[in-house]
């Protein structure tokens, strides 16, 4: 999406060889405008009619996950909470997430009435990296029965492999800008 | 607005006479239909074309801001994060802020590269109740020399009284579906 890699060269924030900022339209402050073209995007490259739900995680995982639920004819959206580990949380399906940016252990979890066998859902989210996120709605998904139908990503680094392992299960990946390697503050695109 | 009324009472859980659970269409399951339609309530009763910017609290804040963005001609949202207390943040402008339902005592921060002195603001929540999350964003606010020109709440709980102390405070507060008490499950509005 060549609009979004723009703005990621114009407006991102490389730190290191493994972090991109993007504060500054995505996940601090944010570009309504920009996510709903997202949202069209994740659209043209993810919706069947089959699908009947959107899955993503608070907090930057919400307000794209609106977006593509507009343009997908207004899907109901649920965000996975966060609470802390050990926390007795009934009624929830629950999973284990290690943030690769904090470096922390996060307990996200959805309520049992929002996932069922009925449910064909699109998993979205702000960064696909080593994958860690994906993998913890994917339990949720499979305790709760539900099939995923796919998986979206604003921004991917292919580098840390979690896209690999997702599409070597099985799963469609579309990520909307695919970084290869961030070098000297300089990021490279697919 | 008559609409959001129909749904809490069709959908709305009442725990007690404080708590209110709208978990199924606003703040873990998301009804985007039902908040493009309180993004666009939200700009006739607060728009003006002095508001340059709208502020919110991560998580259930996002989607509904990003609604009243949209409405407003897609002005940037920006949302405080929530960071546990004590921790060092730097380059951020930070405030306390008590959860009435959860008990606890959480540190917000917005990065000060996202408000400054030209800022005119509107602050957008899902819920008002003792107003602990209005102040912490009002704090902010100051902090940054910003002005805030309005304050939109999803729900307001009258009976906790934050609004009538914004108020006195010389804010102009909108919420949209005001409710007077919980009693024995039922939820009575203004």
């Amino acid at each position: 999406m060549q609009e979004l890699k723009d703005r990621i060269l114009k407006d991102g924030k490389a730190i290191g060889t493994d972090i991109l900022k993007v504060d500054s339209f995505l996940n601090h402050q944010i570009d309504v405008k920009l996510l709903d073209n997202i949202g069209e995007e994740f659209r043209k490259r993810l919706y069947t009619q089959d699908v009947n739900k959107i899955l993503t995680v608070e907090a930057s995982g919400i307000a794209i996950a609106c977006a593509a639920s507009r343009a997908m004819g207004y899907l109901p959206v649920v965000f996975a909470k966060k609470a802390a580990p050990k926390t007795m949380i009934s009624g929830s399906y629950t999973a284990e997430v290690v943030s690769f940016t904090k470096g922390t252990q996060t307990m996200i979890r959805v309520g049992k009435e929002f996932l069922g066998p009925q449910d064909r859902v699109l998993i979205i989210d702000d960064f696909l990296a080593s994958g860690e996120a994906a993998f913890g709605l994917l339990n949720i998904l499979k305790q709760a029965g539900a099939e995923c139908l796919g998986i979206g990503a604003v921004i991917e680094k292919e580098y840390q492999g979690g896209s690999a392992k997702l599409r070597a299960m099985g799963y469609n990946v579309a990520s909307l800008a695919v970084i290869t390697s961030i070098e000297n503050g300089k990021i490279n695109f697919k």
